[in-house]
C-alpha cells in the first residue's frame, strides 16, 4: 500500500493529501514531527522534510513539489496541471507563490509560534511575528480576491495545483482561527468551494491535541 | 527576441541560462537588480524575484523551477530531465536540494555578507555567518562526491538539472573564491567536466564591477 509520512498542520503534505484524493489515490498516513530531525526518519530522507511519499513497490518520492510533478505524470488523469503549456506556466507560477512566499511570509511564522511554541513548550508566541504576518495575510488575500473575481479557479478554467497549494496553506491558518473571512467574501466563496471537495474531508476533520480549531473550522457553510 | 531579466551573480539566473543553451536557445539578457525591489519590475514579475524569461512572442514566465519545467515541455530535446518516471523524480529531488537546502545553507549567506553589503555600501560582511555557510559548503561537497563517486553525472546518466542547478550555486560561491577544490578532488574532477560545456562559457566570463574572482574562476583546467 501507498504510504504518505506527513504532520496533520504541515501545509506541504495537506497539499499531497488533497493532490492523491484529488486523482483518487489511496494511502497510508504516517505521522511525522513537524520541525525536529528524527534520525530514523533521515535514512527515508536526507533532507529531513515531510512529506515522503512511498509509493506500493518501494519508491521514495520526497519533496511536495516533485511529489506533485511525479503524480501528474503517473497518473495523468484528472490533470492538476492543464494541458496548454501557457495553463501550465500559470498553475506552476502560482504553485510557488503559495508555497514559497506565501508560506515564508505568512505560514511559517504563524505555525512556529502559535504551533511549534505550544507542542515544544518553549516560550510564548512573538506578537509581533503575529501581527506581521497577519498583516501579509491580508495581502495574499487581496491578491487572491484580484484573482479569483477574473477566473473560475485560482490558475483559470479548471482546479489545479495552484488552488491546492493555497487551500493548504490557508487551511491551516484557519484552523488557527486567523483568516478574517468577513473582509474577503470572494476569497471565502473559493474556499468554501474548495472545503465542499470530497478531497479535502479528511483534512478538515483532523485535529492535533492541545490546539482547537474554531467551530467553523470544519463547516462547509461558514 | 526571448529576452531574460538575470543578475550575473544569481545562482537561478545562472541556471536558466546555462539550461536555455543547453537546449540551444539564444536570448537577450536584460541586467535586474540582485536584490532590492525595482518597481517597474513588479509590472513584469508582481513576486519581485529575477529570472523571468520572456519568450518571443511575449509570454511571461518567472521563476527558475517554473522555466526550467517550461523549457522541458516547450524544447524537450535534448532532455534535461530524463524520460523515466522514477529518473525525473532524482532529477527533481536533486534539484530542490541544491536550490532550496544548499542555497539557503552557504549561497544566500555568502551573497549577503560578501555581494549585497558590498554593493550597497552597507555594513562589514558578518564573519560567523561566513564561517557557518562554509562548514555547511563541505558538508554539500562531500554530499556531493558521495552521488559522483556512483554515477556519470549528479542524478544518474544523464546531464540533467541536478548538475545545473548544482554547479550553478558552486560556480557563485567559485566566484567568491571560498570553495576548497583541494579538499574535494571528486567534485572537482565534475566541475571541471561542466566548466568545459559550451553552456557554461559566458558564465565563467561576466564579471561584477568591485568583485574580482579568484585567477582560477574562469581556467578549464584549475
Amino acid at each position: 500500500m501507498r504510504k504518505l509520512y506527513h504532520h496533520i498542520l504541515s501545509p506541504f503534505c495537506r497539499k499531497v493529501r488533497i493532490s492523491l484524493a484529488e486523482k483518487g489515490l489511496q494511502c497510508d498516513l504516517i505521522s511525522e514531527d513537524l520541525s525536529s530531525r528524527n534520525p530514523a526518519f533521515l535514512t527515508i530522507n536526507p533532507s529531513g522534510e515531510i512529506p515522503v511519499l512511498i509509493e506500493g513497490e518501494g519508491n521514495t518520492i520526497p519533496e511536495h513539489n516533485v511529489i506533485c510533478e511525479y503524480l501528474e505524470e503517473a497518473y495523468p488523469d484528472p490533470s492538476l496541471l492543464g494541458k496548454d503549456l501557457n495553463d501550465r506556466v500559470e498553475v506552476r507560477r502560482l504553485t510557488r507563490w503559495f508555497d514559497e512566499k506565501f508560506a515564508r511570509e505568512v505560514t511559517s511564522g504563524l505555525l512556529i509560534e502559535k504551533v511549534i511554541k505550544s507542542l515544544r513548550y518553549s516560550g510564548t508566541p512573538n506578537s509581533v511575528t503575529i501581527r506581521t504576518s497577519k498583516a501579509f495575510l491580508r495581502e495574499h488575500l487581496q491578491y487572491l480576491e484580484w484573482l479569483i473575481v477574473r477566473r473560475r479557479w485560482l490558475a483559470g478554467d479548471i482546479f489545479s495545483y495552484a488552488d491546492i497549494s493555497a487551500a493548504s496553506q490557508i487551511s491551516v491558518i484557519d484552523y488557527l482561527g486567523d483568516v478574517p473571512w468577513d473582509k474577503f467574501p470572494d476569497a471565502k466563496d473559493w474556499y468554501m468551494r474548495i472545503k465542499s471537495r470530497p478531497s479535502f474531508r479528511s483534512i478538515l476533520h483532523d485535529r492535533q491535541t492541545g490546539i482547537i480549531p474554531p467551530p467553523y473550522y470544519s463547516e462547509l457553510d461558514f
